[in-house]
């Protein structure tokens, strides 16, 4: 029989509260890990520190077997560093941003032991997915490691991250919307078989937050709703085995735009912008994105990073190349003109990108 | 260590259009099920058995090896009915309401055959969860089968079916709310853990559909959304490996009620009553609950039911005795007082229920 | 792709060892096991209850919620049974031979519950595998359930039981031989795909003990081997997915014995003389299993039974029939007239079978 | 409850068999893979690159993306090959000794692809489990990958391999009597908690061999034999979620002779020496493993090594060190004394081993 039963691995720790950077300790009891290492991104153990490896040492059953400051994501440097922790580590904690989360969770699956993600702002949905974005030979490559055992977001500590990563987590959320769209639009193409799950957890974690009133981003509520479905895009693409059901020709874009820019923006953000940009191109839910980044202040914010619409162009252009198997609506030649041509005629893409 | 990774079972068939009934066959052959058994519930053959029946018999791998009118969910007859299908089958299909779908489920269950739900009205979330009810000694009882291997759902035919189970299945959908909020509440009383990734889906669930914009319940678009939210609550009971995301004092309510009342309604028509009532109890969205049931109809339907609210009364006294091992909102005696005081106050409830 | 992982179950608890009846409560503390139900087959209770149930009253984390003495596994009496167990159980222990093991083996699984397995005689391989012989309108039926989630097996107990069982035990494991012979014959002939690794394991099974030097059957290393080859024989049905590796045209005869006799023999004994019997008819390692049933004083013990050899014709016609979806050596019309020959011919079955 | 099912994976291809180097890409195709890529060990593609080559390219719906003659087990080197594999890739394939075996064993599980080992000789068990000797920082470490997707074994190949090959396969078969020993040492030392399964497996993967009847250990019954007590010996450890059911004292003194030894032998070879000298100190089954070694011919080949008793006098002192959290015979000061006498006084140590 081909009827195998599809098994997925979900998180066992879950918890996002506020103030419970004073928990961790207990939450790893609670889960049965009782030998951690912890790793801290940069500046990170200055702030957070003291109060993790006190609710940790505060627990009689656990021990903290060695502290590191370590978010070097280059493989040459991770993989010696990997190799050399404790042999008794039960589980790999790493706090922090995006780069140390990678490389914690990168060795955590080197040495097959669980990893707990405890993010510091919640710009991208890395914190909650199996991948991994390493530099390999100097280029960021997003690599293949396994979904987080636990994840602790203190909501405190998210809300006080600079206004930007919750801009970027935003921009990454809305982003399900254009890659759902892209992968059904492979599946019609004969380029992918679509997993129907995983595609309506994506959907539903993107429609849950955009329908949703709010008065002001930094509220405790809406921020919730953002890590909640920020995690739930993780869980789609764990379901679906790769990453199509979180990622379409947007992220595309973004890829391009690491490529093309001097200085890229933050992963979120750039992919913001370009899901409203093909989401015109693909007329599918435009409005809807475009009020949403709208109200909550997205566009805003972008106005002020005097981005060049020129770099757009040329990322629209470089995307199909990025991943040259898939068949988004970036890999078709009319709509990489109609995006072009978008970029020069749309209100909004004219205010928020510099046409110079 | 007692770091088991969490794996939970999801659908591998998951198929939620419009005019799918005749892509039955193809879905089948897709997921590699070649041998397969129909069972259909009573009137279901003469509405959609030729179609689902041509699907199958299109398709030169697909072999249908039986086909049964079968929907008695009472064990003593069941079970012979289960042990005497033919041996080469590859998997169990059900077509129709709740009880064909809880039958064709445990004879698949019984026989570790996959299991396929197609659902000709979707008015609770039976069609997407692993549990059945079954009659025992003549009584409804919950037991454990196994989480259905395809869900496939034709919106042409959700659709037509009376507004009734619409109504159920927006019922059903709206008691994540209180019961969220009751499994929590367990746990801060020390009667339960709460997985909260499940309880995350569970949540989601909901808010996706009742911040939604639409016109008409019976929009395409609307009618996904339910169905969607339906499955995810199937989906959260599975990783809880219990029904708490999706049932809580709001469903003891309900359980209650059948056995207070002569004719019981539908299960979500009752579960919707009662999670607007728990929510006022809770203080805890019930004017998003009131929107919702309001803006939909339900209320409007409800009113037409001639239901007492002395049956509700006796509802909320017995509630906690059916599941005297859990702890929700209506197991504290003040909280029922509170209930029974809204019955007779509540403006919307003394619309809805007769007061006499 | 279609690469899909091979996962299997194996038990948790498996310990084989004398003397450990009073270990049972701390076996179950150590697996996380705490609420148990324990079933005791006829005359258990006598022999061995005080035993065990002091063993788990005497931890003060385990809790006896309810004994009972039962083994009927005709399914109009087994479920109804089953479905009336204390609602707290986290674990069913059944106690005895086979029919008490199928029958709490069976509400386990109704009540997806582990299902600890401690047997007093190990005649066959029911106490280490997943499915159950149960009556299901009168016949006895092999139907599905779970592998057991823990095997107790006191060797003090087994080895006091009478010879015959140590008998049929030896007569299941030889079996394999022939078993897994048929099983590559069938894939020969396209009538099965074989998995390599489940005929990989039974084959280990019988060569471990039948090359085995021992100077009495009931030496406590012998008895060890024996049941640890009868565990794997249930390893092995369970990562086939079937019975196959554990059952070919041997246990077919003694399927068909058992309809043939008025007082059928223990399985094991009839599936050992058919052993016998087919390995002539395949010619394959037949002078093996001869000289085990001969050392291990198998033969003598058969030739005391009064069996006719007339019973064996019958049911070597018969046998086919038993599993019609089968193609085993003795669906071949020629090796059915070869084995009523040899019944006839060969020296030993006309000394262990009556001929008149 | 802490009860959760314990799951294992397992080979889904297996293959043992005379000449099936030319059914590769039958083999592949059958499992559903059809996109892979090849490692060849040192001088492997000569021997065995076109047989297998054609065997894949001979299937139409087969594609051989990438062939490659690999066998650098460095990280450093290792880690930039596997991530430059071909992204269509669905399966790694490695063929030829444990080096080309581990290489893309680990390439396999950084890419998260199944593996297919195709080992052309079989001095150990590395091409049935899940770890990989690896050189990290100039040292051999062992690590985690994953368990192999398939395994195929051309006994025809393995027959021809060296003579020392295939006792070192021997010596690391029989090494899982002292192996397990040391596993239940550690467990009454409260050292380890013992799998009785996985114990139970790795004692039947030898038992069924050091029994077993043969003329000449290159004929295929008694080499198949041997292959599948290495596989067995690999999933015993995978069930044991650590190598203890695999590796005890015997395995550290081997060990520890790769640090004395300018030119170490076989890891087989020294670890059946070892085993032999433990099974003394342990006074269990030495006379089993004298007689095996002894009748196969493994100490007539040891006693052409010109090695030194000091050598193993040093290993013995060594190898607590290797793995200072375990706790087996070599870790008692007495045991190691016994050890180190008996190098100068056991008639046949002295005869296989040089004192001078």
């Amino acid at each position: 029989m081909g009827t195998a039963i599809h098994r997925i691995e979900i998180p066992t720790i879950m918890e996002v509260n506020s103030g419970i950077m004073e928990n961790v300790g207990s939450l790893l009891e609670r889960a049965g890990i009782f030998k951690v290492v912890l790793f801290f991104g940069e500046g990170i153990r200055e702030l957070f520190g003291e109060k993790i490896i006190a609710s940790i040492k505060g627990k009689a059953s656990l021990t903290l077997l060695e502290t590191f400051d370590f978010d070097d994501i280059a493989v040459e440097n991770l993989i010696p560093r990997g190799f050399s922790i404790p042999s008794k580590a039960e589980a790999v904690v790493g706090v922090g941003g995006g780069k140390v989360l990678d490389a914690a969770k990168y060795i955590a699956f080197l040495n097959n032991l669980p990893f707990v993600s405890i993010p510091t702002s919640t710009s991208n949905d890395g914190f909650s997915s199996s991948g991994c974005s390493l530099l390999i030979g100097g280029k960021r490559t997003s690599v293949h490691a396994a979904m987080p055992f636990g994840i602790i977001v203190d909501l405190e500590v998210i809300k006080n991250a600079p206004a930007k990563f919750i801009y970027s987590g935003l921009g990454d959320i809305v982003s399900k919307i254009t890659a759902v769209y892209d992968w059904y639009f492979e599946e019609r193409n004969n380029a992918a078989k679509v997993d129907d799950f995983a595609a309506m957890l994506a959907k539903k974690s993107v429609n849950s937050i955009v329908r949703m009133p709010y008065t002001d981003i930094t509220e405790q509520f809406f921020q919730k709703e953002m890590v909640d479905s920020l995690t739930m895009s993780g869980i789609a693409m764990e379901i679906a085995g790769n990453s199509s059901p979180a990622s379409g020709s947007e992220h595309l874009i973004s890829h391009a735009l690491d490529r093309v820019l001097e200085k890229p923006q933050l992963h979120g953000i750039q992919v913001g912008i370009a899901t409203y940009l093909m989401s015109l191109v693909q007329q599918h839910r435009s409005e809807r994105i475009q009020k949403f980044l709208g109200d909550t202040g997205f566009f805003d914010y972008v106005s002020t990073l005097d981005l060049k619409a020129e770099a757009f162009e040329k990322a629209v252009d470089l995307a199909p190349s990025i991943k040259p198997n898939r068949f988004t609506s970036i890999h078709v030649e009319e709509n990489r003109s109609k995006a072009k041509e978008l970029l020069k005629s749309n209100a909004i893409l004219k205010k928020i990108l510099r046409n110079d």
